[in-house]
């Protein structure tokens, strides 16, 4: 049952090299003559330059920066392939790119960035702004991504979103969603656990934190993460009261198997073969189990299934419930530059989850997310957003 | 026979708010199922990824990136416009993306920066280079564009290109070598003047120089600009001894009507109303003469004609002879682009130059340039660029 990840490699790099770039550019005008070009380009083109100048928002009506998105990475943390450099991950942004357009009509351009101090990404993105109706921020390793987040924000007036932070957490929350739904639970009393404390991890927790789950438990590589730990940067330490635990009484870290047994929700952001079947059967029962690495998860489905998980996520197409951040961005993204939105803010991502969670209609455990080529789901996201 | 400028704004404001934004984006691959889905993105991009990653060079095959042209600007110098600012630029920028695409297939995205010391400008060119196949520098002002063109180059291995300076060099010396062959001169023998020392009067002046053209006097709105002045940036400084004269007797500094009788060649790259018939007439018989301020050229050609002119040439599409960078730029960065060329140098633009002029085949007085419409002159100009 496992899915061989090579599978496609060669029909990708074959694919790809007949494509020589997934973005199809082509003219909204025809430009057959001098008067098309009078009225494209010179002279014609100055009036809408000078009714901009004259009137700023104009750039939204006279231009394509409203519908126009990068997606900007330093080529950091590349899909499961970490630093391979900006070039090397052009074809994840030209991917992205046609997500935008494909699934929200999202005019999208791929920025491989050559800088990787933040103050200087944060500097180059801030610069070409003017281009663009808003930002995605991809595949940045953290720390440097939450800095980098926030400061570019506080910079300008588009949108800036880390999907790896923010489309994580906002499938993730949708997927909670159901899953509460068919087993009867409550935020506040969903008992959870999560593995992995990088961009996602910590996204996820924030964002199912603001959602109302009161009992949050993050573990990193070196156990959970409690206020006591001296190792933990400042990210790590908002949410490092979440558990309610402390370190042990001999002064050692509280290990995954030491966590989970009694929690309602695991959710795993970390990486292959870190939760075993007795670990999934120490929690409480109907347990919910999202174990979300990529390609292999912490624990296999069927292993989670035989240990009494009663619903089960992951982030492969190949099982049931796909947690794919292509669920969130493009309907996002899509809502934020219909309404003209200067920044996104947790009341974006969770409405934007209560639509992922709503469109599904009648959930069940093997349905607590929608498909991505289920019609009408990004509209759906962006009219959430647009409203909240 | 004035033309209004303003005749096309009505039009030109409501066919850019119908078309907000004039480059169209689509997906090249079609992604309809979960297939195409990990093919286009994961988990099968992760090949073409770690094979960039592996063999650098492959970006070029695999990706976008080698057909991508930046037009790139700060707004300070847009048309006749001055400094607009960034966005208010972004209507000539989308439409010089379009004019790319039009007239020889290549990819274009109008990048408009809030960023105007030219060291920063740099930074950030240099910043999202990865991305790109090469730069259309566009609409910056002088001297701060020779700056940011040099440094700029010297950074990052893809041609960056100032059109503003280089096309409009290119495009006037196809037209200077039909109207020199049409009336029996020579390169050297062709003592000529040029109003204007901003971008591309220096740029003209230092194109005709390495072709052969040996007398140049650059005038600027103080005067003809010689050795002797101190008020001359560097820029002007290496072209201020190709006059071979100096100030006048007196001290002051010779002036248009002073230095145009017995010239051959009359370039104007400066405004409207600057030249009298009175100094055609002073010029040497069979005088060329390119008035191309826009909308208003420095004397209009039925004046220039009546004075003596043999050839007349100017900026805008309702005379003969339009000296536009539309004809050059395009097919240029087709040829840098197919032959990965890394920097633009005075050979490839003198075999664009070339090129454009042979176009044309049998030139006359009204036909020293051909029309942009011409079928196959971008390619023209490519094959030129790539085998200089």
């Amino acid at each position: 049952m496992t899915m061989d990840a090579g599978k496609y490699d060669q029909e990708a790099i074959d694919a790809h090299r007949s494509w020589r770039g997934k973005v199809d550019y082509s003219s909204k005008p025809t430009v057959a003559n001098l008067h098309d070009l009078s009225v494209v380009y010179t002279p014609g083109v100055a009036a809408p330059c000078l009714e901009i100048n004259k009137h700023p928002e104009q750039v939204w009506e006279l231009t394509g920066r409203g519908n126009l998105v990068a997606v900007v990475t330093d080529g950091t943390a590349v899909l499961g392939l970490g630093d391979i450099g900006p070039t090397a991950a052009l074809p994840v942004m030209e991917g992205k790119c046609v997500l935008f357009k494909e699934f929200a009509g999202v005019d999208a351009i791929a920025i491989a960035l050559d800088v990787h101090e933040p103050d200087q990404i944060v500097d180059v993105v801030a610069a070409i702004a003017p281009s663009l109706g808003g930002v995605n921020l991809e595949d940045i390793s953290a720390p440097r991504c939450f800095e980098i987040e926030r400061k570019l924000q506080e910079r300008v007036d588009i949108p800036i979103m880390h999907d790896d932070q923010h489309g994580t957490a906002v499938v993730a929350l949708a997927a909670v969603i159901n899953a509460l739904k068919i087993t009867n639970r409550t935020p506040g009393g969903t008992r959870t656990v999560i593995t992995g404390a990088g961009a996602s991890g910590i996204a996820v927790a924030s964002l199912l934190h603001s959602y109302g789950v009161e009992e949050i438990a993050l573990v990193d590589s070196k156990g959970l993460i409690v206020p006591e730990r001296e190792d933990i940067n400042l990210y790590k330490r908002e949410v490092a009261g979440w558990s309610g635990r402390s370190l042990n009484a001999d002064g050692s870290i509280p290990q995954i198997a030491d966590v989970l047994p009694e929690t309602d929700l695991y959710i795993g952001l970390s990486g292959p073969g870190l939760i075993s079947p007795a670990m999934i059967a120490s929690m409480n029962r109907e347990a919910l189990v999202f174990p979300m690495a990529n390609p292999t998860p912490e624990i296999m489905p069927h292993l989670a299934a035989e240990a009494g998980a009663a619903v089960i996520a992951t982030g492969r197409s190949d099982f049931p419930n796909q947690i794919n951040n292509a669920l969130a961005f493009p309907g996002i993204f899509r809502g934020l530059l219909d309404a003209k939105i200067p920044n996104v803010t947790d009341a974006h991502k969770l409405a934007a989850a209560e639509a992922i969670a709503n469109f599904v209609g009648e959930p069940s455990a093997d349905r607590i997310v929608p498909s991505i080529f289920d019609e009408g789901l990004g509209q759906a996201v962006a009219e959430a957003v647009k409203s909240s």
